[in-house]
């Protein structure tokens, strides 16, 4: 089969691999589709940053480059290990793709998102850009009828997106900003909306098809920062008060600065968005508005959630959030490099195997 | 009477005044002590800050520079305005020293510590280094039976620290690192030993007496970053895992990285001290970590739990607290020089009137 394997930086190359079989507690997927994600293009970009190197294996799979990229897919079930017999052969499955040790206090509390030897598939094991994947059984959540495969494999950002609105306790009612519209703020706001968030507001720079989406999944407002205060505007949208919630998943100085002006004393930022740089937080603001900041990663038991609420709505998102669809063996130039000069035009662009 | 007036920085003067008269919803009380605040230091040393200069009064109370200071006091009801019927002369009160403008939406929450014209008595109006003070009646609190004049005084910074460990919704069993063991980081450990938190570990540089104090108050280790790394020991005494809370009281750099080192994946990091320069926060430790950063200023609805609290140990607390009394004529050599050179001798000056 074909796979598309990350190298390092600007060196991704498509191989023929053999076929992987399950081992014992593990499940073989023939994949579906699988959506490149920001850590891909990152990886692309200026790794291995999170993937291993060769000399320095992961603690809990060994994984280390080269790897298979793809963490964001769905699939059907072609083969079960031994001991397995929670997912029967047939099956169409999406892979909540974080690995876990079951030893550490974090897994013990169900929060593998913290686990000590926190490790992806697709980026410390072998991932979904390929025919066929094998993943430990706990990865693998049903597809609910009536949910495509294009929507199962968007359940991935969608779910890191839904944590971040549930670590902010934001509730019905309450009025939020989400700062930068890209696939995870645009998750952010698919769950802001399922939880009766209102009014929402969304802050992204220029007039992309990102921006258009985040009216189509219902931003009461969208303002642009490149010709607007995001801060004035909220302001002047809340009577001066502020919004309750910001998810800032922007990641930079100016979207952090404005998140923190926007949000009413007594709120909340959540911070959803990897760093470059070390950030600047006026801890006076914080103390004196008593805002509350609160960093999250990936998800924890966010997938039946998102699933069965992708049952109502799964066409219709996957028809606004996928913007692009390509084979595996066109993806270093019609994927990866797509998103590397025009990024703004796409939101989710889906590797299909050979 | 003989007041302790602020005109600017390093300008204190003892002046004699004429005495105030309780106005309609107005208590007059005869102050028995107040105590010397780190934000009274810091308008002495560098004022005014808070403290509103003559052209630019204060929205609520009209108040500005010159201004008798004191807010952490305690005294008798000698004279009640009209309207009043909630305390009756005679009575010894607990003053909660912050104003309300009881129209905007934090006052309306009961979150007036977030009122949008915040203010205090002995900042923005005249406090209690003097004979008499006169205060809104709704600053006052009953002082319980068997709490005397000293450990009421002491309610206020107790308060401070108390909120902020409210603000960190620590739980029975938790491990806690105070950072800094002034009165708000004391006051945050008397707090936590009663809500049961477990270990509770105190960073204060050097040996000094709030060293010992800490000690004596329940901490059950006291760390010294001067001679060893505070987050390594934490780290060293929590089995690798880290704290699940820490109260930030020291408002440096150095302590802030520590508290962020030294907090688990998924705790909380409570800010209560102010700071004189921006922080820098790495938001991707935050991120991938999950850590909470919280706000917190002052108090909300703490002063009746503290003074309950005090009912069973506001002797000892005194005693432990209190580190000298000087009158109110001897006050600005006696308290505010005394704090300048001597800082680490000191946790709490109680100054009384003549």
């Amino acid at each position: 089969m074909k796979a598309l394997r990350f190298y390092g930086s600007g060196d991704l190359r498509l191989e023929e691999m053999s076929e992987p079989t399950a081992a014992s507690g593990e499940v073989k997927i023939e994949v579906a589709c699988c959506g490149v994600c920001g850590t891909d293009l990152h990886e692309y970009r200026a790794g291995p940053i999170v993937i291993r190197p060769v000399d320095r294996p992961h603690p809990l799979t060994g994984g280390h480059a080269p790897v298979t990229l793809g963490h964001e897919f769905a699939g059907t079930v072609v083969e079960v290990g031994d001991d397995v017999d929670s997912v029967a052969v047939g099956s169409k499955v999406a892979i909540q793709p974080i690995f876990r040790c079951e030893r550490c206090p974090a897994c013990s509390a169900g929060e593998f998102n913290q686990c000590v030897s926190f490790g992806a598939l697709g980026l410390h094991a072998d991932g979904a850009f390929a025919h066929y994947v094998t993943v430990p059984a706990y990865m693998v959540h049903p597809i609910p009828d009536g949910v495509s495969m294009d929507a199962a494999a968007l359940a991935e950002p969608i779910a890191v997106g839904w944590h971040a609105v549930s670590r902010s306790k934001v509730r019905s009612g309450d009025s939020v900003l989400v700062s930068g519209a890209g696939p995870i703020g645009l998750g952010a706001l698919i769950a802001l909306k399922a939880v009766g968030a209102s009014p929402v507001f969304v802050a992204e720079i220029g007039d992309s098809v990102r921006t258009r989406v985040a009216r189509e999944l219902g931003a009461d407002v969208v303002i642009d920062p490149s010709v607007e205060s995001t801060a004035e505007r909220v302001l002047d949208l809340t009577d001066g008060r502020g919004v309750d919630v910001v998810i800032e998943a922007a990641g930079v100085q100016a979207a952090l600065d404005a998140a923190m002006r926007a949000v009413r004393s007594g709120g909340t930022v959540v911070s959803c968005a990897s760093w470059e740089t070390p950030a600047v937080v006026d801890l006076n603001d914080l103390l004196i508005r008593e805002i509350t900041l609160v960093g999250t990663l990936a998800y924890t038991d966010e997938y039946p959630m998102v699933l069965r609420h992708l049952q109502a709505t799964g066409s219709e998102l996957a028809q606004l959030l996928v913007t692009k669809r390509v084979d595996v063996s066109d993806a270093i130039d019609g994927a990866f490099e797509e998103l590397v000069r025009h990024k703004d035009q796409h939101v989710k662009i889906l590797v299909t195997p050979d």
